[in-house]
């Protein structure tokens, strides 16, 4: 039996490796004869992680994280049939059976049959069904066959695993808040947030033909990040307003529509930069939409929030202007990312040289004892996309 | 020059009947060529029409009403070549231009040529342009080859204008919600409201194929009418909470979608059920639509409200539960209902006999001179949709 | 070992029940642990069956037949987790293996995994995987927890079984005709063909709240049948033309949409009604359908066809008016139903009593040892659609 | 009055520019005062130019060619009203009122109020509704606040005056093809035929974010300019299949989607290279296109072609492998470009520099006198898009 070590979260700010039980196919009592075992190539700190490493949630001591996964396949269930071993394959962060009335509608993010508590679950996560995270060497994945996308050829891959490492999340995660918000040829857009998930949005936007894409936020590398792929930014921390600043570039107060990849941690603008404001981006981001617009909300809202500023918003209410949205006709899609929707497609876009979307990212491998520090710095607000690299196998 | 008499609001809680000027072909100085002058045929009375006289705007004395328009050319102005005198029509209470971009898009609730003040534009409305009422005899109607929906036959029509008098709002307006809450064959679907837009909601419904049809309200009459058309109905007085109710009905706490077509002066449930809660429609309805599910909101929220329950309400801000909207990976569809693209079908759908519209919102057709009458009947709640019959033309 | 007998394509014209070999959890060497045993409760006679019955197929001597199940799980496969022993469920008629590209996009009808010689698999079929009919007392469902539609609960379903039995093929294949050509509320449409799937196709056109549904035969009691649920009727024996006929009908020669539920076998018109003219319905709703209108094809086209008229036709090649469909920016839908992505939502419109579709059809049910006469009364043209009932469960 | 020249259709391979009238604001009896008369800065000619020019149709002696049109308003109708003398606008090559219940859903390609003998009209063609064309100094545009985009700054236009010219047709005719071939980002296409269309069809699958964009075509120049902006080609000179070439380039004969850039006047494949043969792009794209794929038909196909190769291909009847296409799904999009539904957003594309659609088409200015010779070298198969610039107004 293989030896396995992963990342442990312990408490509010500290998080640490440790040695971890090999997996199984199973998940406690629940036999997965569907599922395979992975050896992780590459799995990527997350802004959610951060949420939970906060002490925002009530995620338990010891909880494995991780649920960005990329790895090749070493032992497979007796009911795989078509994932064979030595495919080297990327893992969507939602779990799905593949088999629930909403796997097939293709709503595998809200999955019924892989949480008791309520629909959807991810791997490493506080409420989301228990599954053991792979910020790790090695890892279980449920349901083989159906969740995981094999790329035809592992050399070619590995030559491009620093991008493809983000389909497990946050390019897809990035790419549903564009496609959310109707961006396509020819749109003006705000994405809201520069962190992973919003540089990921605005490259997609890029990918999705947008004319003109927006990146705000208050941390100057982050905008500085969102420039070096040809985005206008937008600086937070100034007094000008999101609606003054947007106008200066584009010559009215509006754009065509929004994402919210911040979500519930939003802080204030100028000189609220610094003061959580969990509603601020939703609100503001309704003020700038053109009327007729849609609004994108990858960013996660959350149904309890111990720390939050006020005891609505411990529950997830928030004060939104819905009186103005609903004057403008907005419409407003909420959620996580049905990452099979699209990981396919997206894989064929790294694949062709049609997006460079590690270096939009900004990319740096860090090995597993790496991690801990690769967990400060990003809570620091560094600019980049921190892929955990266990067991050495990603070529420099 | 004929007299013209129309429905004035006065203050809050009084409306009169007045003599008031034969419209012209004109909105002040701006010459409307475009338009045509109706001898109105019916005109009716409206929900939101309510929110003025009961004081919750800022709607200045002397306001002509109604923007629920059907009626008679009897005059058309220089550029008009498609609609001509004589001709039997329904007026969407959108007023639009046809020629900006969200008019080309089909989005003719905000219509950009047609006021200065914000995008979208109605007849009678405060804030909504200064277009002149229909609750009156006459009315002009600008763009009129491109907003009027002739009849194909007059006698055809007048012998069902109970029926398409509801084409210039209610039916498309209650349609609309149904499309954007998902609603299809089979679906199961909550409707709030059973006023006379919540009963057009459920009707169409019904058109759209749904299997189940719930109605919420706490008005005897309203829920009685619903069950008249064959929806279940929930009575927002009892104790029990509406996802207890859903589940006696369904069998479990939960609906494939809903709408709400109350919208801001919303009450509360149970003993609250006499109290404004704003948010509660809103919120309710995240509680008992499923994961994946769409929300359609018809329901006016605004911008402004003089009379709110707290200053953020004031301002159009309400306490919503995002966050359970968000675990629920909800979409959330709000604004005026663009009536043009609905009316041509469901007027058909009238002319076929597929719908008994007028029958499921329990039209009452009423004099001019009656219509001071309607206005406080229904303000009490009474189970009927009042159609204004200026010129006595409807057939007993 | 259960005894089990089915219906055998034995030559051109000739069927006979005998003696057939009891279910495997396997198709030849592959292992189909995935699958179930079902008991069947009832069993169709399709249309397309007649294809291979008549001869114009390549179908082997012994091919057991049937391709519309429903039954009652009676052994599961030790990889099935969420179908369960005693579940009454609805078997789509094409076989998918949820786990390929296709089928995780909802396009069942052409899985990739099913079938070694092109996408997509039947029950019973030629060239469609070689999975053996149910036209029998007992089948083998592959991937069971993927394909079936369990109805939710089992006295309820028997009671409406002659409804729920159309669940796995005519009854979605004619809603997709319908969706596929665009009908909805108000829409004017012409179905060709008053064949089990026409009038299936007819009844979910006022199920998507069609205005006015016109159904073109030469048969009279079909045409009977289609009246006997509101549709009006065009008797293709008579010389006036289609779009003459329809102009008689609708005012205009011309349809909003219009549905092929004929396919490959169809015939000419007037005095050409008894001869085989395969383009014939294709060219005509092109002819009668308005400019920017869509058509849905789910009547079936092959690739290869021995008896075809000509050599062209007997490689699936037929002479199209496309200029004239170019001309009015026609779109057009072919292919099998996707009989999954609908058969939920249909199933509750059956189950809350919203269409009456066994009516709709002339349900006939016929025991196992009559299905002989069954294919001879249905070849004859018979208003009635046969439902098998090999163990004499569905009550009378 | 000013002097007008145009460039007239003689007779079968002769065009010539000679004096024309000076557009009024009427077509015949018809008065436009919802017209303008613009001072033409480019007009592009266009494949469609060559039907009528090579005797293809039954166009008249004298026919005033041009449909691709950009100007500046130098006079206006009185019933204009958004539109102003001074603007320098793109004109939609199809003709609409923006009235009709067509040009109300956006199907502004078959408007219904512009050409007496059917739905839809384009300038300067045959059977077209008679509206003059615009390879001339001056033309007449009806329904001006409808059919115009007006550039947002004359002199950032004028820059780019080379690609602004293309959205008169080609450019949104080649998105077109590609939007409802459904392209995306990450598709793999096949784009037949690499005139114009087809280039800007390719460009428009890069801006839509396809990850693979291959090409194919006789001309060694225009595959040559394909490959200029990143596509790959395949000469269907070579005698292997077109499925083969795929396979070479994909790595299975397959492709996600495919667009007919070609119409009616194809030609062979290998030796056949230079023999009419009108259904063999259809047919080959029906091969090529994987299963559930959909075909986007940009490539006129006519009602009537006097120098058809057959007597059904007079009449516009082609033999075309439905029964394949069946088999695998496919749907068809044909019909006219809707210009309006797109141009708007490729105008942002150019402006903000996501496209160089001019480059990819490789556009050559011309002087209106030297178009004679353009429309020969055109029918000769250069790889240039000829613009024509009738008052010398384009900036070298």
């Amino acid at each position: 039996m293989c030896q396995n070590h992963g990342v442990a979260y312990i408490k509010p700010g500290v998080v640490e490796v440790r040695e971890i039980e090999y997996p199984k196919l199973a998940l406690g009592n629940r036999k997965c004869e569907h599922g395979v075992i992975l050896k992780i190539v590459s799995t990527n700190i997350c802004g959610s992680d951060q949420h939970m490493v906060r002490g925002r949630t009530t995620a338990p001591e010891g909880l494995i994280l991780g649920h960005e996964i990329t790895g090749l396949v070493i032992e497979s269930g007796r009911d795989v049939e078509f994932i064979k071993e030595g495919d080297l394959v990327s893992v969507p962060f939602n779990i799905a059976c593949g088999r629930c009335r909403n796997c097939k509608a293709g709503q595998t993010g809200i999955c019924l049959n892989v949480n008791p508590a309520r629909p959807g679950a991810a791997y490493g996560y506080v409420d989301m069904g228990g599954w053991v995270g792979g910020q790790a060497e090695y890892v279980m994945v449920p349901y083989a066959d159906f969740n995981l996308l094999k790329f035809p050829d592992s050399d070619q891959a590995m030559a491009k695993i620093r991008d493809l490492t983000l389909l497990s999340d946050i390019f897809p995660t990035g790419f549903h808040g564009a496609v959310t918000a109707g961006v396509g040829p020819g749109s003006i857009v705000y994405v809201a947030g520069a962190g992973p998930v919003g540089l990921a949005c605005a490259a997609s936007c890029h990918l999705l033909g947008a004319a003109l894409v927006i990146v705000g936020d208050m941390i100057d590398e982050r905008l500085e990040q969102a420039r070096s792929f040809g985005c206008e930014t937008i600086d937070l921390k100034k007094e000008a307003t999101l609606a003054e600043q947007i106008e200066q570039i584009v010559g009215v107060p509006e754009v065509d529509c929004a994402v919210d990849c911040v979500g519930f941690e939003a802080k204030g603008h100028g000189v609220d930069s610094d003061v959580e404001q969990p509603a601020t981006v939703l609100n503001s981001i309704m003020e700038v939409t053109r009327a007729g617009g849609q609004l994108g909300i990858p960013g996660l809202y959350v149904t309890g929030d111990p720390g939050a500023v006020d005891e609505a918003a411990k529950k997830g209410s928030l004060s939104i202007r819905i009186g103005l949205g609903w004057a403008k006709s907005h419409s407003i899609h909420t959620g996580q990312c049905p990452v099979m929707k699209y990981h396919r497609q997206l894989m064929n876009a790294i694949l062709y040289d049609k997006i460079k979307i590690a270096d939009a990212v900004n990319v740096e491998v860090i090995s597993l004892q790496n991690s801990v520090k690769g967990y400060a710095d990003f809570d620091k607000g560094a600019a980049k996309k921190f892929v955990i690299d266990p067991h050495g196998m990603i070529p420099v």
